[in-house]
């Protein structure tokens, strides 16, 4: 079997993502073909502030730019390039050149200050294809997908409905494949039989029409969410699906902070991510883990087989 | 020393709660002296469902009423006893006679049937002590103190302001004595400055009034709510505010299920309670954990002692 080819987004170059990429390549380079959306002169720069040589097997995919680093720093120049970094390797998965993309971390900031108007990768993918997106984020052990996401929490209860909820819940099961899915309750108690908030009514007609048009329970819930997490709940489950960004988020980076991946699902293309942030306040300082994006590795290759 | 006295609210007799203080007794009369709110009657009838022994210093403290014992019902006679059992714990300890009250679990909706209009034993005692008690839920590795709890999520945004915040703030400083609390953003990504929600201008507002009013920072925060549970940051406290319920107590049970306990702060009283419902699923079975009450026994020791 050939190995996978992987583009990878390069990340904010004041951040850790390039310590990371360099640290792990040799790893990395025995269960895929990475190739790194970057351009030799900003490797080469970054490889000096970080006092390490760049493997010879090292393959770049040209990003055109040059801007100074400055480690742990918020710049202009520095989100536009790892824009234009993270556009090359989606451009490059979206012509069939490679199998997947994997990318690290961005500063949403950073890219406000280059004028690029989105909140995260994410929300870029679902305009470049005009597809909704799913955001998934967890490890082998439990996975959590965001029915909303980077929304004020006063929005949340009112962004539920049985339409978007049923398609929502149909495109997990279509892309995770997952054969049974926890899905959470919005309210305290999961309303507490509308004691303390009625939308798990609404949730309920989801889950139920959902399961009927398959003809079986995939669908699970709604769950208590202080209970969905617990030893014994969650390990009846591989996969979560929660209303709102910390319901799900919180409890996954409490158990699985630095496992985790953030994988985009529902995508003419394959694209994982690290979990966590550009990590300014240690970039170029040698102490950034890469467990999160050796995982991301891993299950990018693993989405590109299925 | 004399051994702290310490009643117990025996909990709705149909669910686990008589079998885990009939299980722990001689663990616990060896560090406090419990009375237990119940009668011989109903005493004698849970211990033959369990096929087990009264231990012969089962000191009972009376409680009027009689009802039919059924493992695992939702039923108003249970509930209204498990009521009168709470009452008299309350009581007793508002006199002085106990040093505590430590509370097993009741059955909202059984008190709902037998016409008990609280959500739950800290509603009861807010109403009772008329004072604004403090819901804070945890184990030694970390308490939570929730500043709203039992509200659906949509009004939990437009709860906050700076007024309330402060003087719930201050009441939590006071009464756990805690050194630095972390306080708790209410959007993802503690509203990335505005971008996500600006409630955490609000609790920013109340954070520093506080700290200056102790000329110190002893509260921190907003923190990014999903990030405030991973292992680094949560080793840097032992205190957190979660601005609501499952904000708070989703990562604490994911964390620490079967230790964490109840505490009911800013009261004349000191009342802890086992952080887990009356598992009717399991009642009389002999499987119910008694980890969370040992803590309970232990905590309300511990704050009797402050």
């Amino acid at each position: 079997m050939c190995a996978k080819k992987v583009a990878i987004s390069i990340g904010d170059l004041n951040g850790v993502g390039i310590e990371i990429a360099l640290k792990a390549h040799n790893t990395i380079k025995n269960i895929c073909d990475p190739l790194y959306c970057i351009n030799d002169t900003m490797l080469e720069q970054a490889a000096s502030h970080l006092h390490v040589t760049i493997p010879k097997d090292f393959a770049v995919l040209h990003v055109n730019g040059f801007f100074t680093i400055q480690p742990g720093s918020i710049c202009a120049s520095s989100g536009l390039y790892s824009y234009l970094s993270f556009l090359k390797a989606v451009q490059t998965a979206e012509q069939k050149k490679v199998d997947a993309v994997v990318t690290l971390p961005i500063h949403k900031e950073a890219w406000m200050r280059a004028g690029i108007a989105y909140k995260g990768h994410t929300d870029m993918l679902r305009d470049y294809f005009n597809r909704d997106a799913i955001m998934m984020l967890g490890c082998d052990a439990m996975y959590v997908a965001l029915f909303t996401e980077h929304i004020p929490l006063k929005e949340v209860a009112k962004s539920l409905n049985v339409q978007r909820l049923s398609t929502f819940f149909k495109d997990t099961i279509q892309t995770t494949r997952a054969e049974k899915i926890a899905v959470l309750g919005l309210n305290p108690h999961a309303g507490d039989h509308g004691v303390l908030g009625d939308e798990e009514t609404i949730i309920t007609r989801a889950i139920t029409a959902v399961n009927s048009e398959y003809s079986t329970d995939i669908l699970q819930g709604p769950l208590v969410p202080d209970i969905a997490f617990t030893p014994h709940t969650r390990s009846q489950f591989t996969h979560f699906i929660a209303m709102y960004h910390d319901q799900g988020l919180a409890p996954l980076k409490a158990l699985y902070f630095d496992e985790s991946i953030n994988v985009s699902l529902n995508l003419p293309i394959i694209r994982t991510s690290v979990d966590h942030g550009t990590a300014f306040d240690i970039a170029y300082k040698h102490r950034a883990k890469e467990q999160s994006y050796l995982n991301a590795v891993k299950a990018a290759i693993n989405y590109s087989l299925l």
